[in-house]
């Protein structure tokens, strides 16, 4: 039989994928002395077996499991199921991958109606005794029994109104006595079953609770979210029970080595007196600051200090850990790395490097490349904090800045945002429930809760902007209202957060570009010197040119020339060029349309200077410039001055069945020469006179799109060239230009041998290429796609992540054949993929030259890149 | 330098390429004896060269030229140009593959004003040296200075109009005079250049003229539409004249070794006395037959039949001849392999095996595969032609039967036929101007010409039905009208050709189908024995299926299931079905098409017996079954019982922005299970009852479409296997039964191997993978595809003839992959391409088992198949 139950002494960190994160840790702090009480881990694999044989424990699991108990009877010298002093343990889960909230925990297992008048004996704290059992059965009742856990809470509040108390701690041990009968004719009430008083019974049962627990709604929810594998399973610890609940000289908290939300070298922390396990994390009491914990009892204080550098030395990363104090003794329940904000891993990468903690590299890798969108995002602007309305300050949970109409539920947000609304979701306080809401808002409000509570662990995690525990404002969920005072807010009023200050404002703040720190330009110089493939931007405009050079963007690699065709002064020419009947009428709308076109280049080209600028040559079809509604046809054909029914009859031969695989791209340019001719000669000559007048040494790299066969690149190449050249003859100066294709088209990826020796330069463009190669569009793939994704036929949306197995031996096919035939063969991406980290890790294995992606993606890709070559050197 | 020049002594049948097929075979028949007069040939190298230098002759050429020149004067003891005698000469084009009609001619030529007159001394025969002056001027104004042949033609016309004859051969030696003055005016008119009196100027003008005709727009259109390359060049033959014109001792003639329409072995000709060149094809006058020339000059006919003979059995193929006879000398001009209607070509190789010519894989190669669709063309019915209204009797220039709406020139009848109508093109006589409408139509109406005329030549090459000469119908062409006695026939009134019979009909005449020979049958069975791919049918209904059983169908490939959906029996249920809000209503509609549908696969099954039937599950987006127009979905709103609202959204939902790349195939089945589920439960239980009832071995082949992953595939299998497993255990008999998958995008192809493992089978939808992998679809395409073949951007149109060198990597790719994860594995194709002969050819070399096409193309299949493994062998 597989060894399925490892004491804390035979495990260590390294063994993480069998104990699970948690088990793994709690062993690793045993092995370097640290004060962790003892216990065993049930490995993952056991947790798979279990659910392979249909959720059964075996018999000679069952017998390990008394067995490690023994052992741990022996160290405590106290007895399992001991009618005067019973052994206690905590029974709880440990993935892999840290999953918060997600997993159930079960504490105080072991007392029963007996034993829980020998602990209160024993430890002459009746109080103390029957608040764990009481918490006991209310833990086993909601997380073994599946009753709830509302239907507990709502009585302990109950109880508590009615006896007009503040606080649990305010319960007598009589009301416990009460609880406890009631919580477990709760239990009978609603199960028809008893809770168990055999210790034996209840461990096993909970061992079970937590194994199934991996296949929960939640934990999928979560993995699917988090893209981690559902095949990994659980691991459960099994640990002696220590307690934060005898009295004021016990307590339990969780603390961060570090500031998470900033990053900065303190500790960083929260802690309750009197009270156990989840009561920090849940919100349900306001926790201390851990600083308070030096007043209160400060060899403690010292001694966790002490333990936190000890941990950071050893694991040289932030720790996020859990402890509990018992009469005076400090004592480790947890360690993990800690989740922390984009900003944070920033400043901690870097302080850490400067501490000679870590090297570049490390610091380099320790950044989470879709994190560092939460430094990019907009802020609000200064002038429009001062005028506005400040409802209420919370805790400053998640940084950023979001604005949104409120909902109060999960399901009413994400309805509203999948209507293409700007959503917050103001809850009392935030549940795994709530998970896919909190996805689809811009930020999230609680009412409750501090910087560890649900809301803002997750809204971390995802990067959203969080304010928490806004005390001020009460929530009625019921009603779908929220008040300050006596201020009434409905669902869809419009509010704002700033989740780096804590602060909640009524109506909408307009925001301003991000703030980048020193910290965060370091890691971004550091990823330059790693990096080894470009990082280019899609731009169509000097201002989104200029963030993204802001942002380090070395050229532009993808600029439509089409968003130009649709500014207002101009689509009159474009429409006119369009219904054209002859050459010549074309000619003369194109000959209106170059003075737009040339200046339109002549200001990205004086933004990228030196920089090589990439022009796409125009791509949709012409249908997609013509008016469709009878006003606006009516008012074109007055414009042109022809019968509305010859434009009519225009725009319905114009209009295709799949658009997408219809009369667009380099077709259009084989079809109306004039129209790319007149491209060209715009682009040539904005290059021409922008380094006239500024001196710019210009590259101008013009990219035919949609090539499917080498003759229609040969043929548009040569027209291209011929305009070119006449430019560069005629005019004082000279200009570096060159003529390459896009490869989107499967067949342009299978002949690309034959295109390259008619191109310059290639340049992925994977949406269509993903489109094609799948054969299906993005605009009809919604239907479905989610329904993929469910059912795991997609492990990611191959519109975000590039399908390396398919789409990916195009890429890599077109370009061994590109360099075939050229080996200096310059080949770039311009997809959405060119932004994703890990389409741009394959693109580095594949020895592209560069990415490009939206100006904000652009530090985000700089690190990815630096993160690939790190990775695959 | 290069040889640019051979005399006939030294060229033979093999140097086709360099000498063109005309100066190969001239040099052949002086080999072997026959009486050809001496000549020389430039050949095809030295027109692309001088094509490639800009369209000049060299000077290192023009010498040769009058070397090879001096030789032909010693031969026969002229001089080229001399007053008294002069040497005449032919100058005619000769490309390596035959364009009839399409390169250009000039004869009699060194003729010019004092030659002229020596030559009617010298030959005592004015009128014939006149009349040779008359055709050079005409022939070389037209050819070489590029007047249009019409203005000589009409001046001839008026000419005898105004002299009251009725044949050339009616213009006195004065008449002549004149006509030769005036068409030397009309040329000075023209071009303002004058005839050329120095006979070498004639000779290198027209040397020009040839080589650059070349490139001539009807030459171009030509070689586009027979699938010659472009970059062959033409030879040019310069050989002495020898003169048909002298009188009526002489004549000239064409003539077929066997029947070029019915295959008999028989010689098969015309000829007219006191002629030249090319008066016979041009239809001027009405010829003889050839049999008439047993009376006029037996002897002549005897050495002409015994010519024949040995052409036969030196080529083992029949020929096409031309002859003069030059004052009771026979002389053989050209000779070429004949073309012939696919009925004349099977009769031919059949016979020819039969007489121990050729053996029969000559046989099998000797038929063009695309030829044999004119044999499975459907005929006039019986019955239908009794009543049938007959207009005329022409021709029987190609067989076949057509109906369509009449059309008088070439531009309308392809609009027209571009509009979808069915076109017969009715004209006077057809010239290479011609040649697109002729394409485009149903059949071709002429009123004058011969069996070996223009129209009467090209439309058997097409393999499209003739009438020709139909000299009783008047053909108004600039009016658009045609007379029959005193009925008038205008532009769109309906008639109806017999090609094999020359019968002209007014009315639709309805058809019925083909008649297939024995000698077919035979070259069938043995195309059978050579070739290792079976053929298999699509066929969606069982008279389709029988059809194609009839052709020597295999199987069937491809039974698409949507079209059962339309009938309106069961249109009804299948909207109910679409619309359907829960999966319990939309059971509840499929339900009731579950037994059409088994009735739909139990009459293939019992069609088919025991050969496999593939059956594709629904393929097409839902909305197409939906209605459009406000009137139908009124209807179904009333039927359904829904308000026309809701009716209305949901038909807005389903709508797609590109259905070619939306939610279809495989797809719907992800969606809604229960689909097909009711298919197969359909198809399985079919079987099941045509097993029980008839005995047969049903073979049925579940096909899912449209698959681009493997879990896709491996979802829907395994639904089908649990349904058909479930239905087979229940059954008193066994079926056999397998699951595979059509390979139509892309990353199906390239991730076959793991496709393959979830698959009994793959068959390529070359359809949809031609859409996908060039990125167009067939219904948007057709804007550009048109200008892409002009263009020569395609060389052929790929939804016809399959792109080996992209999407044919993906079918090789694919098929490589499936077998190298199951070695057996059964890989077929049931595209359009599976009927196109240079298609079937790449998949047999590619290895797939069978091709699956429509069922008239299973013969043109079955002998392209034989083809592709004797060439391949």
């Amino acid at each position: 039989m597989k060894k399925y139950v490892y004491s804390f002494e035979e495990g260590k960190k390294e063994m993480k994928s069998l104990l699970g994160g948690k088990g793994a840790n709690l062993a690793e702090m045993s092995k370097i002395g640290l004060p962790v009480p003892p216990g065993f881990t049930l490995t993952t694999e056991a947790c798979i077996h279990y659910i392979e044989i249909g959720e059964v424990l075996e018999d000679s699991l069952k017998e390990s499991i008394f067995e490690h108990l023994e052992d741990l009877e022996e160290k405590l010298d106290k007895k399992f199921g001991d009618l005067e002093d019973p052994l206690l343990v905590s029974v709880r889960s440990g993935a892999v991958i840290s999953m918060p909230g997600m997993m159930d925990t079960i504490l105080n297992l072991g007392l029963n109606d007996q034993s829980v008048k020998g602990l209160a004996k024993k430890t002459s704290n009746p109080r103390f005794a029957y608040d764990s059992y009481r918490r006991l059965i209310q833990m086993f009742g909601n997380v073994v029994l599946g009753i709830p856990g509302y239907e507990f809470d709502n009585y302990l509040e109950d109880k508590k109104d009615e006896k007009d108390y503040d606080n649990d701690t305010d319960l007598t041990v009589e009301d416990l006595k009460e609880i406890i009968q009631d919580f477990k004719d709760l239990i009978k009430n609603r199960k028809n079953v008893e809770f168990p008083q055999a210790p034996e019974k209840q461990l096993l049962m909970a061992v079970k609770a937590v194994f199934s627990s991996w296949n929960n709604a939640r934990a999928i929810s979560y993995r699917n979210h988090n893209d981690i594998p559902h095949d990994l399973g659980t691991a459960v610890n099994i640990q002696t029970m220590v307690f934060g609940n005898i009295g004021d000289n016990s307590g339990t908290g969780v603390a961060f080595t570090r500031n998470p939300a900033t990053g900065e070298n303190k500790v960083f922390g929260e802690f309750l007196l009197n009270a156990q396990g989840e009561d920090v994390v849940a919100g349900i009491r306001t926790p201390k600051d851990i600083e308070e914990l030096n007043n209160l009892m400060p060899e403690v204080y010292q001694e966790f200090i002490e333990v936190t550098e000890t941990l950071e030395d050893h694991y040289q990363d932030m720790q996020d850990i859990e402890f509990t104090i018992q009469e005076g003794e400090l004592y480790l329940l947890q360690t993990r790395t800690g989740k922390r904000t984009a900003d944070a891993a920033v400043n901690i990468a870097v302080d850490m490097e400067e501490e000679g903690l870590i090297d570049k590299e490390t610091a380099v890798m320790r950044i989470d490349p879709e994190d560092i969108s939460q430094l990019l995002h907009p802020n609000f602007k200064e002038e429009e904090l001062e005028k506005a309305d400040l409802l209420a300050t919370g805790l400053a949970a998640s940084p950023g800045a979001a604005t949104g109409k409120v909902y109060f539920n999960s399901e009413d947000a994400a309805q509203a945002a999948a209507d293409g609304e700007d959503v917050i979701l103001v809850r009392k306080e935030t549940s795994p429930e709530d998970i896919e809401g909190m996805v689809e808002s811009n930020g999230i409000l609680t009412s409750r809760g501090g910087m560890t509570s649900h809301a803002a662990v997750v809204a971390r995690g995802m990067g959203k902007c969080c304010v928490a525990g806004a005390g001020d404002i009460q929530v009625d969920e019921a009603s779908k209202k929220f008040f300050v005072d006596d201020r009434v807010f409905n669902e869809e009023d419009y509010i704002s957060l700033n989740g780096s200050t804590g602060e909640v404002y009524a109506g909408v703040v307009e925001t301003t570009d991000a703030h980048l720190t020193d910290n965060f330009k370091k890691i971004m110089n550091w990823s330059d010197e790693y990096r080894t493939m470009g990082v280019y931007t899609n731009a169509d405009t000097p201002n989104d040119a200029q963030v993204a050079v802001d942002f380090g963007a070395e050229g532009i690699g993808l600029c439509r020339t089409e968003h130009m065709f649709f500014d207002s002064e101009r689509i009159i020419s474009v429409r006119e060029m369009i219904v054209a009947d002859s050459k010549k009428k074309r000619k003369k709308a194109l000959d209106k349309l170059f003075p737009y076109q040339k200046d339109d280049f002549k200001g990205i080209f004086k933004v990228m200077q030196d920089k090589t600028v990439t022009v796409r040559l125009l791509d949709p079809p012409l249908h997609e410039f013509l008016p469709q509604n009878e006003r606006d046809i009516q008012k074109l054909a007055d414009q042109l001055r022809i019968p509305i029914t010859e434009l009519k009859r225009i725009i319905d031969e114009l209009e295709e069945m799949n658009p997408m695989l219809g009369h667009r791209g380099c077709r259009l340019g084989i079809s109306y020469p004039e129209i790319y001719k007149m491209q060209v000669k715009a682009i040539i000559s904005a290059a021409l006179e922008v380094k006239e007048e500024e001196g710019y040494e210009v590259k101008a790299d013009i990219m035919i799109p949609l090539v499917g066969s080498e003759k229609e690149l040969s043929i548009l190449r040569n027209d291209a060239i011929e305009i070119a050249d006449e430019l560069l003859e005629n005019a004082s100066v000279k200009i570096d230009y060159s003529v390459g294709t896009m490869i989107e088209i499967p067949r342009a990826a299978l002949t690309a041998d034959k295109i390259a020796a008619q191109a310059d330069f290639f340049s992925f463009g994977t949406n269509d290429l993903t489109q094609m190669t799948y054969g299906f569009s993005r605009d009809d793939a919604g239907k479905f796609i989610s329904q993929y994704l469910d059912q795991e036929i997609f492990a990611k949306d191959p519109f975000q992540v590039l399908d390396q197995e398919g789409v990916g031996q195009l890429v890599e096919k077109a370009t061994e054949l590109g360099r075939k035939e050229k080996p200096d063969f310059k080949i770039g991406i311009c997809g959405e993929h060119g932004g994703e980290p890990s389409s741009i890790e394959f693109f580095h294995k594949t020895n592209l030259n560069y990415v490009s992606c939206s100006p904000y993606r652009v530090p985000i890709a700089r690190l990815a890149a630096a993160q690939a070559a790190l990775k695959n050197n």
